[in-house]
């Protein structure tokens, strides 16, 4: 462990804590990212509309919240010419080096906060230590971890022997399942010859490191938009198209989708509303919910099912359905060759002590499209845990990673790449 | 009041009710109709096919109850002629009497019984005197006082110095609000002038009659059948289509069909079943029920609204749905000029202690058909009501009419009838 | 007709109009009723706390919200000390005018606009004469010129010969129906003998007085809020109590509600909503709803059986049920003998060309509150329609009065609280 | 393969299939396997009530469907001391051996059918070679080769040099997961210290043995009726407690139990009904359902959320609920040591030609019950299936096993048994 490579990533990382960002939001952190890549000196570095395809983002939030946070980034000392790049929400990055012959060598972190507030609790590090969110927002899952170990692992390959290319994606809208798709349909993944991802924590202590995560649920998260006919109450109700009635029967019958003999499945309608006002029959209602699947054809039996759940629902009530797609990822499988490198590096790796194989992962993440782009093109693809002691659960108020833990992730991932790029599994 | 007269109409009406027969399977019914219109002499008779509009029969039972009940109207005496004209089910009579010039006036009777046990009960006055129910339905609404106070009518103008033509119609299946469309339809009734409707008690006691009822409720009476696709509830859940989780669905928004500013409206889905298995995915359900309306349009409103729901809650579940009409009946008016005449007439008769000009119903009846069939053609029609005190309530195990309010009714109405030609309203 | 009252209370109207305040909110038009009243000179006058019961208040906005309407009537030029009496939402005022021995005769007008925004069309009267809303929300039922008629019959009684007592009762939170209950619990109206309340418009063009209206549907506005356990949608869904769940199937089973054979009912679940995110299970829930009868026990019926549905469908999924009461007002009909006193005296009106007796509103209105603590303690009261030309519907954008009827209602009403004076009916 | 004993076991199985009876109806079976036990000469034999705990039988039909059965089981031959024996449905029996010292082994076979229909083609097996059920059920799950194997294992290990106590359980009732609980309260396997149960078919081929079946789910098969309150639909809609309308509420909330992330689940409303007639709110409705869970654990999980949901949706509509047990079967595991011992018996009998471990069921079965009764005190159990080639799938019309596999079945058992009593794994 080098110390002045440590208190650096501390550095960065606690910036990032202290700017967490949520989905087509991240202007600060990839104004960071871009400082961060120029001192290192890359090849190439792709920022916002170069890196995703058009049309392919969803869940990008409307203007005026895409402004309020354009104007915290640019107060918090975010570049100006960074963040015209990104006007609209085009956040994210690419960094390239290119050293020669060899083999294409990714790995994708992911960059983006939670919407929720962080704890102010004295017994929470960052509140203590003076780097909590001054956003409103959250770095709730340890993403500030991920973008900070993809600067430590482009630095040290910088300066490696590695030969061939080394791509690290700088990934927005992983917790809307959101921003992997258009980074995939971008195209810039196409010449990857094998993809790191990896991820803070997932209750595994610091000092485990799991080589291969497998069990990612497909997910498919979906907007429902009920439209009928407003009618008084109280003189006419016969006269509404009652959207809130369509809703429920929605939601009852999205619950009821049968279970699934070859797997399980999820179904959930995570935010519902409708109506106007008490004397007024409604006449909008919405659900904003998901479906999930161990497959991927588990997820989409789920989503067909769901889908004719809330067309009927909407016809019975003699509403209108409007149904768009918010997010989504595949499942995916950590492949083996990679897998083996990677326990063989951590093993290796000093401050590893639990090396760890494979494990589940039991929920959902959008680097399963990524995984696959590359699979689908005759690469490989392994999703990495780097273990941390946290103590609170991920995505609430008081979780917090163990620094130690980004540089063991540094390690292991710069380890396992020139592993990778020698041994071209 | 005529001792012979009175003894004969009881005699028959204790007949009738040891052999209650329900919708289309009024075979010893008809066959004694017709023995007592023969001895009374009508001029034209009609029975069966001749009465019933081709392929207009609704909630006809199949042929192995058809033929049960058959055999049962053979054994206990209905004559062989007759029941060879019946046969599959094509019950009730028309009789006419043809006096020369002047107005065609029309009685309606219905004559069938419903499918309930009659009370064992040593108070119960039928199961006293030996009459009570031997084919295990009952005359629990007075259909049987209704059949003979036709015949009292017919035999007592046939009699009179009545002139013009005279038509009592004996209607089966108005338990099943499906006997009088079939006879509407015949084209039967498009000569007559007038039409008195009558119903015996309705919670109105001995020597009250009511001139004009109204407040009919339109009705609706439908089966639903979904069909969907089994499956072992253990090992495929996933391959059924779910019949009961359709008909669940629907019952749940059948009794939420918005409430109509309009008016009175009623729904109900009084029998359902679905399922062959607890291990099976239910792959066939029903709901058998029926909506209503203060006024037809009220009734339709609820019916395609009703309609809607079991469509989509059909087509959320992947089944198909078959819908029939089981019965029927609209809202009706019965008109002024003929309430004052039977209210005139029942003033100045014996045993009227409570003569009253209007009610209303609430609940639903059949001869609305044949009311708004007369209307429609420019004739006039009206639905009295016999008071009679009766001990348990209508469709009871111990309902019985006091045979005092037969020769009432006999009187009321063939006064009315003498006056209507009389006066030509 | 006087040209000088008449400039006066068109621009006390308009004044109110361009600042119209919701329920509890009503902090500039209580401080111009305030200055009216002062101006006129009456011998009491109450404000705020001292008319509403301790405790009785529902649907009182939180102290951001009031403190946001509090500030833009110091803005608007309230009178401070007239705000300081009505801080934290008392609202409302009743002048009282003693004028020897006689009968009490009180005037209820409601002085609450409603949270919609206010047409900006030129073809708008507010809009083309410059007196549309300045505050977001507007007079869209016409409270503004129900206020002023108040003012006016107040100025002219007080000029008059009147003996007796005289009460004007300028409630507030009428379309919340949340504002009568509190007066009527202070006892304010504890000693009126006869009581009158007044409606501008309701589809009655200018120049007609309804002198009864009846057909009140009792209304009772709830809110429930179901709170469950949070749990992750993917990887723990079993862990979670469903609050949306709940929610929905009690909206399913509340429009189920039967149908009651004793007259209109009604019910709707008019705002609803839940959930925090897609991947959690949602752990709080709300329905924000109205149930409605043609009288207060249907009401109630519909009241009972809405909060066992409540309360059961939370059960089934684990939840716990907070119900509370957000306003609600009986039934009520308007007492004969005031009726006949009002219709003659708007058959003697200048400018009434259509004195009509009587008519029904079928909607609700808290009035009926004040209506029953009178008519309790053995006074007499109705409900009176004061006609107007009103381009659009009742709460719509374009709802505007013919300000010609104000002028008629204010002399409708003078003559008659004159003539109930005089005649103590 | 012993010619003779072939014969004889396939005569029986012929006969066994002719004569089909369901759950508590098998008394042309029992004594059919009286008379094989006495045949062989066994040192205790105990039917009916003496083999079945006090007030633990589930699903006993009524006394009329079950003395049509006992009568139809005497016209067929059954013995008339035998009979007796079984009034009341108390059907099966344990045959018991008595070898000296050693351990006790007992072999479970099922001996019920099914309440279905046969093939009447001229493919199907039993139809063309004349033993086709004569009875209106149908050994479509092949129990009757179960009770014939088990009457095969008895014959030969009673001529063999076996040491120790042998048991053969004829259970009654498996189909309805009602027959093994009483037995295993009865007591009669406490000394058990191995037992084997068996199953033909399911999918595995003539040849394969499979020697260890896991993966059963648990199951708990309910009844829930509801009662209500009638009311006539059209006059009092009000004073009805509607039973379908809690039923059908009752219905989508099951399905809707949330998955659990433990294992999978299963939840089915299979049959269901309620109501009388169209125009009478329902005063009667019930839901005949299951629950299952990879584990016992997890069948109660749903088990418990089922109750709840039915106990709240009948309150939720003013009925009572009565609930009770149909049937119901823990899950098993099979103990290794005897699958190892089973599987070598298999890989070394004449016929087998695909010896397999194990293999997961997916369903239920109550054997359950019994491995259950002895793992608890310290015995071994295991569930072993003998393949078969089955034209139809299991309880189809089609089913039928190839007798060879019953020669394979006994040996297989036969040699496991003896090899268990010398091995004591």
């Amino acid at each position: 462990m080098q110390r002045a490579r440590h208190d650096r990533l501390v550095d960065l990382r606690r910036d990032l804590h202290r700017h967490p960002e949520p989905a087509w939001r991240e202007f600060y952190t990839t104004s960071r990212i871009v400082e961060e890549c120029e001192r290192i000196g890359v090849d190439e570095l792709l920022v916002g509309p170069a890196i995703l395809a058009d049309g392919e983002r969803t869940a990008v939030p409307d203007d005026e919240e895409l402004a309020t946070w354009y104007e915290r980034a640019r107060a918090a000392g975010a570049r100006e010419d960074v963040l015209e790049e990104l006007a609209g929400g085009y956040t994210g990055a690419i960094a390239v080096l290119e050293r020669g012959e060899g083999p294409t060598v990714a790995l994708r972190v992911d960059i983006d906060g939670l919407l929720r507030e962080e704890s102010r609790s004295d017994e929470h590090v960052p509140t203590k230590e003076g780097f909590r969110s001054e956003t409103g927002a959250m770095h709730a899952c340890g993403h500030d971890s991920h973008a900070t170990m993809g600067i430590g692992v482009l630095e040290t390959i910088a300066e490696s022997d590695f030969q061939g290319t080394f791509k690290v994606v700088f990934q927005p809208g992983e917790e809307m399942v959101a921003g992997a798709k258009p980074i995939a349909e971008s195209g810039h993944l196409d010449d990857v010859d094998y993809l790191l991802a990896v991820h803070i924590g997932l209750d595994h202590p610091t000092g485990e490191v799991v080589a291969g995560i497998d069990d990612f649920l497909a997910v498919h998260h979906f907007r429902a938009d009920f439209s009928g006919e407003p009618a008084h109450a109280g003189a006419d109700p016969q006269e509404g198209k009652n959207a809130v009635q369509a809703m429920a029967t929605a939601i009852q019958n999205l619950y009821a989708i049968p279970r699934n003999d070859d797997g399980p499945t999820r179904i959930n309608a995570g935010m519902v509303g409708g109506g106007s006002a008490t004397n007024i029959i409604p006449e909008e209602a919405f659900i904003e919910g998901e479906v999930r699947g161990r497959t991927t054809e588990l997820m989409e039996y789920m989503r067909e099912r769901a889908e004719q759940v809330l067309e009927s629902a909407a016809e019975m009530h003699g509403c209108s359905l409007g149904l768009s797609t918010v997010g989504g990822a595949p499942s995916a499988t950590s492949d083996a060759e990679l897998v083996g490198i990677v326990h063989e590096a951590s093993t290796e790796t000093e401050g590893v002590d639990t090396p760890t194989e494979r494990d589940g992962l039991g929920g959902s993440e959008d680097a399963t499209y990524l995984m696959h782009r590359v699979q689908e093109r005759g690469g490989r693809a392994a999703y990495v845990c780097i273990g941390t002691d946290h103590p609170g659960g991920h995505h609430t108020a008081t979780f917090d990673v163990d620094e130690r833990s980004i540089d063991i992730g540094v390690d292991v991932l710069t380890e396992s790449v020139l592993r990778i790029a020698g041994e071209r599994p």
